[in-house]
């Protein structure tokens, strides 16, 4: 069963231009190299601009799992730490 | 410059597979007919099984104008008027 991933991450002011160009080479790597995932692209909110929505899709649990394991996702995820305001907000959904 | 979209739907109780089976047919004449659609998937919310996430992403404003005015997206707009319990919640989001 596919898994959905609506990854919701506040940014802090002046550093968008920043985390979207470590976001782009975050998203190549995971496009290049998993194919258990069918999307993964970054959006921003209309209503507020620090607010980012990176809709997601994995053929299954074992996809998702090993996204999270990747050298890359977790080196990402350490210098994210460095843009949010807060911890981002995971939901986690049942493809249907 | 490409759009996101998260449709929320929320489902009246007892109407879920019958939902469920018109949707199937709209998302595959949808990815079978519209090149400017990049992805068009739905999903169940983990906490409420009535409530419903589609995640779509369109290369441009043209496809998701073009995406609207299809007869089979008019038609299924309203026979999901008919298992609805409100109006559907439309985010529209830009891609990064």
């Amino acid at each position: 069963m596919a898994i959905g991933v609506i990854a919701t991450l506040t940014i802090q002011e002046g550093k968008n231009s920043e985390f979207e160009a470590m976001f782009a080479g975050l998203a190549e790597k995971v496009l290049a190299n998993e194919p258990g995932v069918n999307f993964y692209a970054l959006h921003q909110s209309k209503s507020d601009p620090q607010v980012y929505k990176v809709l997601e899709q994995y053929k299954d649990k074992g996809a998702l799992g090993l996204h999270g394991k990747t050298d890359y996702f977790q080196a990402a995820s350490k210098a994210f730490a460095n843009y949010v305001i807060k911890a981002p907000d995971i939901e986690l959904l049942k493809a249907v």
